[in-house]
């Protein structure tokens, strides 16, 4: 069992770092993004260095205190909230945020991991390289959060995941230990893969203090289109002739259906499709280019290409920065719109890819059964990652369907599941999906995980309550 | 403490499985590539189904006693090998080397651990896609060997290492539970990354039985050059540049030292270098591209800008398959003539890539404190991954310097371990390397290790003395 952060903790662990880190939780770190959470906190601790991350999580350790690392409050699964048990630390890591080393010609950069993900981008920029993660969130969370959620994003189609863009780790393990794996290396066989375990464990496995993140040259160029496609079959068709026209210079592929555009009519009526009327299914593409290929004819042969084969039926292609950017603009207006809206149930699945369109086609008649809904997906085609969220119809609200909301989220997750896919895809598991985990899960997965962190968190310290439940 | 694979267990054993699956271990499945290594086994298990996996593995459990598995028996670093402690049962998958999907539109593979991996080279190329990884022993071993040891290889650059290939695993995990984890999902971030933490850890916490794989297009071309280089950094400046100008075309980028040219000339003197006199660094670089890039002209293109810069001063560019062969077929030998000639120590070391030409210039010296070298230094220098072999003077052998092995090995991983880089990069621990990961590991990652392989094999069956040594 847990014991609280009580005052008579916060005063004990006071003395041992310096007087600034520990204070009294202000609300910031306790409400998430979307106000469906609140959370319970005895102290927020604020270290400035790895050592003092150490102290803080072995004198936890020791008086069994929960801890809840804590990036940039951007999660969206309840990982950096803990609503209920004994009051935890918060650990913030917004003061580790400095850049500890730059290295332009191995394309890596080093930096701590209270990193805002705009200013790793920034820095790469510097460099005259990118750092692929792109994600809405970019300017509030911090690259120990991207990490400890393994983010995904616009750019995994062609650049990974987070956890493909990390060559290694400092991080604070669950007895107080640093363990320092802050290499740079491309490969590195030398014992079990720390850095991928420790990616994607949102924090319940250690804290995340440092990395070394891989960066990529920056394309000569780039070219954006929005493509009206027959449906997703069509859309999927594209993006594999797409793949052997111009492997690896596909950056995103993003699909949207046309219930995102009614939405942007009913609630941000400025953004407007670049069709009329709207198509029911449309990709945003972007190529990113090297200068031997001319972006406009490049993306104008693969249109006309795809139109042959009758793939696409009508397109933009943006013939200036000002036009790429009103196009992504529109994509990334589309969940702001679905809050205003307001889902009853939100999904982030992932599919094989080619069970995509199968799900598509079916889910909308298995969710009739219970009620009647408008379903807007869309989300990262390419990496069969869907946003299948469903709102309630026209004249009605969220509110109206609070007790069908567990039965939508059921009927989503039961499809996906039996299709080969993740109810958890890019947003992790946090603390809204642990029964969910608990009950798709491989049987064989879940209980060594149990025994992984029962291993490396006896006390069960490490954010109490996130991915797994207590057994 | 383990207990052997006797007689009675073997007999025990025997009758859980159909009668053919036990055998007295052949030769061949107690030998190495190299002839260094000579292992003990009670008993061989060629098992046809995960489920017999299983059931092996749990009466091993029940009874503590050992299991090795095998793949196609290449590892270069013992790991497949047992030569001492209680004779353990040899797990061979080579009868589990099914196609067990295929996923063209996906671009994923499913196939079963025993497939050698030359095979599913052959079953991505029968849907008109490629599985890239590619290492000198593609024609015996196998895939889940490769996995099991996170293999590297001349693809690495472009496409990763083999964990990078890998969308899912089936395994069995040390108490005969089966894990299902086979999906092909291009994102799941539902609970921790077992499939990374199986993936290198060589045998040592269950058994791969099958792997979903990552597929690619075929580039439409390629194209090959030799080219010299005035030394490791122009070589390295040359890279950047070409990834600059081409990203991700790269397919691979070797780095040849002229002691490779002069072994082949003593010992497979039908092999000659394309320049005459042989220069003292080269690179052998393979553009893949798209149709719409012409090859030689895209190739000649990087070479008039580099030798601009300064960074070649000469090269042959193939013109032809058969040209395109032969500068390959002249890389893939330096290993054999190494094989000849006799290594004092070979070391497969990586290096942060800034740090590599720094190491090559420094290292000469510090071996010849210990005596007189050829030093054979070639590799896949995109990876920061050397191959740096030490050979006797000419006119010695390697058993004139029994006494000195360790010292000139201890050497070389020092000055690696001081530069931040790995003592074993693409080859794995096994058993050869135990020791120096205990020296060189980070003490926190190594206690973690140890608590994980305590955690998910707390009799320690799984390859008893690979990669861990007893604590």
């Amino acid at each position: 069992m847990l014991n609280p952060c009580d005052p008579a903790f916060a005063a004990h662990l006071a003395t041992m770092v310096p007087q600034d880190v520990l204070s009294a939780p202000e609300a910031r770190y306790l409400e998430d993004p979307r106000g469906r959470w609140h959370g319970e906190a005895g102290a927020v601790a604020r270290p400035r260095s790895v050592t003092e991350v150490a102290v803080i999580v072995r004198a936890c350790a020791a008086a069994r205190v929960g801890i809840v690392p804590w990036g940039g409050g951007t999660g969206l699964v309840g990982g950096q909230l803990m609503p209920s048990g004994p009051a935890p630390v918060v650990l913030s890591l917004e003061r580790m945020a400095a850049l500890r080393g730059a290295y332009p010609d191995e394309n890596a950069l080093v930096v701590e991991a209270g990193m805002i993900l705009s200013d790793v981008q920034a820095e790469a920029a510097k460099l005259g390289r990118m750092f692929p993660l792109s994600l809405a969130s970019q300017g509030t969370c911090r690259i120990g959060g991207n990490l400890a959620s393994n983010a995904g994003g616009l750019n995994v189609l062609r650049y990974g995941n987070a956890r493909d863009l990390c060559l290694g780790l400092e991080a604070v393990l669950p007895d107080g230990t640093i363990w320092n794996g802050l290499t740079r290396l491309r490969k590195d066989n030398a014992g079990y893969d720390l850095r991928h375990l420790m990616i994607g464990s949102e924090g319940t496995l250690g804290v995340i203090t440092a990395a070394s993140l891989r960066l990529y040259p920056v394309p000569a160029a780039s070219v954006v289109a929005m493509l009206a496609v027959p449906g997703p079959e069509a859309a999927l068709r594209l993006l594999t002739l797409a793949s052997a026209r111009l492997p690896g210079m596909i950056s995103a592929f993003e699909l949207i259906g046309r219930m995102g555009f009614d939405f942007l009519a009913e609630v941000m009526p400025d953004l407007q499709a670049p069709f009329g009327p709207v198509p029911e299914w449309m990709v945003l593409v972007e190529l990113g280019l090297p200068a031997s290929l001319a972006p406009e004819a490049t993306m104008a042969a693969l249109y006309d290409e795809a139109s042959d084969a009758g793939l696409v039926t009508d397109g933009v292609i943006a013939t200036s920065d000002a036009q790429a950017t009103a196009l992504w603009h529109l994509r990334e207006a589309i969940p702001e719109a679905n809050r205003r809206i307001g889902a009853v149930s939100s999904h982030d699945i992932s599919l094989p890819l080619s069970a995509v369109p199968e799900f598509i086609a079916k889910a909308p008649a298995a969710l009739a059964k219970l009620g009647a809904w408008r379903i807007n997906c869309f989300g990262h085609l390419g990496d069969g990652n869907l946003h299948y969220n469903v709102f309630p119809a026209q004249g009605r609200s969220r509110s109206d369907h609070e007790n069908t909301r567990d039965a939508v989220k059921a009927c989503v997750h039961d499809m996906v599941h039996a299709m080969g896919g993740s109810v958890a895809a890019e947003h992790g598991v946090g603390r809204l999906k642990t029964a969910d985990l608990a009950k798709y899960g491989d049987p064989g997965k879940l209980a060594a995980m149990r025994a992984i962190k029962a291993a490396l968190d006896p006390h069960g310290i490490m954010n109490p309550g996130a991915v797994l439940t207590a057994s």
